[in-house]
């Protein structure tokens, strides 16, 4: 388990900020549900307890006193969401029913954990959606993917593919799994995102049934979908240099730090020049350091660290021209900027410095794309850090064996347009049934 | 453990937004903790363990594997925050340290559980901050509960007395613990926050130390303080009436319904009108009831029972006139209002609305205590569903006896003024050593 420090979870505030408006206008609604589950509620879906079982944290005892049922620490809540929706569900005018929660939940991942990317325990929002058709749900499971994407690329800057998950991949307990996938500096792929049409496993496990307008008892569709702070893992890997962090303004909550540089005999008017910059950019929730202690220099070095979008320093000639300079944390590209202009230039800076980021994002993910025919290119791609796009069997067999073949390469996901191949598997050699990308990942 | 439906969650949501505000701007920073705190972290400190382990769901395997140690399921986060804080915490530079998380928690409660109000899980704040000083500490922790006071009041509509608990009510680990204590119209109090001055306890059993500025090892002061999905229970009970859930305006999210009065010929014009007056009064988030397949009063019965503050009603004849029927939820007084004026007056009617509640909680709290010098005053005024302010010897054996004897009458709390005495105890006739509120809880 990790320990979310303020600077890292003010990163998850504000996706959850963002994110809790586009889903409330889309009419989700938040609710919260228990944390523990009864053994029996996960047993009712075979495959999701195959899937979870071995992950789950059980309670066993209350007090000196052992439980009658084992209860599961949420690892997600498909089973106790459902038990509930069917009884609050009993005629068509009740759906569609769009819940999300945003809560913690518990995976006792068995592989090496890492902050951020692969802990036990985790913040997420956990989406879950019921229809009256099948056409409905799946439109809304692609909606909410859709709305990931956006949230990866415009908000944290970060470029993702988009797809379907393989068999082997497949979220336990669902027909299908949508992804977002980054692709890290590293060359390591990164799980953003998934939204997974659920069809009507967990509706009949949990006997969810709707009087329709035909009188008729029907079985509604189901969808859910999430994301996590693995997000801010995203986030560091993505945008990080050998200087330290570096926050996306959007994501931002301080998205100016402002640095006085102090001499003894100009220092008074120096700081009520950076005061009244402070007062003036007030929206962009500045910070001003007027700490005596340290000096400019190591000022500087502790905000780059932390990864502030702009820095700007008002020094005794500044305060003379009514200029500032103002540093981009990203390319620390200096710009002076009259003080008078300062309202207007810095959002546009901050506008550019967030596109930027994403440019970047965007040029390394497509530049690391190859397309692949041959096991040997296969090979070739994944060693050197890229994401193979190649024809595959869709076995999940298959997939194991490529996995072990290439200690550790994996799919990541059917892309949604052009997937279609008439080429044999790199593997099995097989007929391929789509093409896939492969990688290396998280 | 509960459900809390969207309905009701929202009031969290509304609860959570307010506080957090008031919080932040004091210095406040939001993190967050692990769920599973180890057992032997909890035993560290002698009376907070004694005081929570009975009641401590424990995590005892992963999988199928057994755990070398149990975990708790956080009752509350003192420990594990302190073992962090003790890795922080090095200069007096780093203090104070204001530390609130946003979280579940998990008490498994022996007592008959109720909705809201002591269920097994319930969400709520804990705040935990450390200080250089002493009086910091302290000033810090009345600043809370005064934080706390104002919630209940200016934003509940709920009145609250202000005290010290009494040492057997104190806070496991706790020097002295301060709470608000509302009073339910069914002649029950409900404890509903609590502010802990927990002095070096904690701070000693994890070895918190910083350095001063004058280069000495000292242990800082620990406070922490905590609200939780309680104060919707304290909501319900404190408002509502037999027509269901009355919500204070400033809780609601929704704070108007308006439901059109439909007749067949001037369908289209009254929906027209309906929706202007939606649009018009936007900030308030109205909903406007345009359902078909329900009576208009099959609405307002509807709306009542959800506790929406005010209802617009607009009839063929209200078009006519230019004008719209509102009704209060609480009072139901009616009053007609021009369109033209309704921007200006809704929001009037909304704090008078909630001002009324205010007003009449305070003066149902007011009216409830009864001064009382003898065991037999005691009885009956707490038989009479009052709260008996009684002298009291101070002794945790003497009040054990006093709730053993009365079926469960308990001390609330001393008040922070005018609790000087020179009687004797209500109970055993020892000195008494102050006045306390006393009465039937929750």
């Amino acid at each position: 388990c990790i320990v979310l420090r303020p600077w890292g979870y003010q990163i998850w505030e504000a996706i959850q900020w963002q994110f809790d408006q586009v889903i409330k206008a889309h009419g989700v609604k938040n609710a919260y549900f228990p944390l523990l589950i009864p053994e029996s509620f996960l047993k009712r879906e075979a495959s999701h307890v195959a899937g979870f079982a071995p992950e789950v944290a059980w309670v066993t005892h209350a007090g000196d006193n052992e439980l009658e049922e084992r209860y599961a620490v949420r690892p997600t809540s498909e089973t106790v969401m459902c038990e509930s929706f069917s009884q609050w569900i009993r005629s068509h005018r009740d759906l569609p029913l769009l819940i999300n929660q945003w809560c913690n939940v518990m995976r006792w991942e068995t592989k090496a954990t890492r902050p951020f990317l692969r802990s036990r325990e985790f913040l997420w929002q956990e989406g879950h959606c019921l229809y009256e058709t099948k056409d409905e749900c799946v439109a809304d499971t692609m909606y909410y993917l859709g709305e990931y994407k956006k949230l990866a690329e415009e908000f944290l800057a970060i470029a993702v593919l988009t797809g379907r998950k393989t068999k082997a991949e497949t979220f336990a307990g669902a027909e299908w799994s949508s992804t977002i996938e980054g692709f890290m500096p590293d060359g390591k792929a990164l799980q953003m995102g998934t939204s997974h049409f659920l069809g009507q496993h967990f509706i009949k496990a949990f006997n969810i049934q709707y009087l329709g307008e035909d009188e008729q008892q029907h079985y509604p569709f189901h969808n859910s979908w999430g994301i996590s702070t693995r997000l801010i893992g995203a986030l560091v890997m993505a945008h990080s240099d050998d200087h330290g962090f570096v926050l996306p303004p959007r994501v931002a909550h301080h998205k100016v730090v402002i640095v006085p540089i102090i001499f003894e005999k100009t220092k008074e008017s120096t700081l009520d020049a950076s005061r009244k910059v402070r007062d003036l950019l007030h929206p962009l929730h500045p910070l001003l350091d007027e700490r005596d202690e340290v000096s400019a220099g190591w000022k500087f070095n502790c905000w780059e660290l932390r990864g502030v979008p702009l820095r700007l320093e008002i020094g005794p000639r500044d305060v003379e021209s009514g200029s500032v300079v103002v540093v981009r944390r990203d390319n620390r590209h200096k710009e002076t900027v009259a003080t008078k202009d300062l309202k207007k230039r810095v959002p546009e800076i901050l506008e550019e410095m967030q596109r930027d980021l994403f440019m970047t994002s965007k040029k390394h993910l497509e530049s690391s794309i190859v397309r692949v025919k041959t096991f040997e290119q296969f090979v070739e791609a994944t060693d050197h850090k890229k994401i193979a796009l190649a024809p595959h069997c869709g076995s999940a067999g298959c997939e194991e064996q490529l996995k072990d073949k290439t200690q550790g390469v994996t799919s990541r996901c059917v892309p949604f347009e052009g997937s279609e191949t008439s080429e044999t598997c790199i593997n099995c050699s097989e007929r391929a049934m789509y093409l896939v990308y492969f990688a290396r990942s998280y």
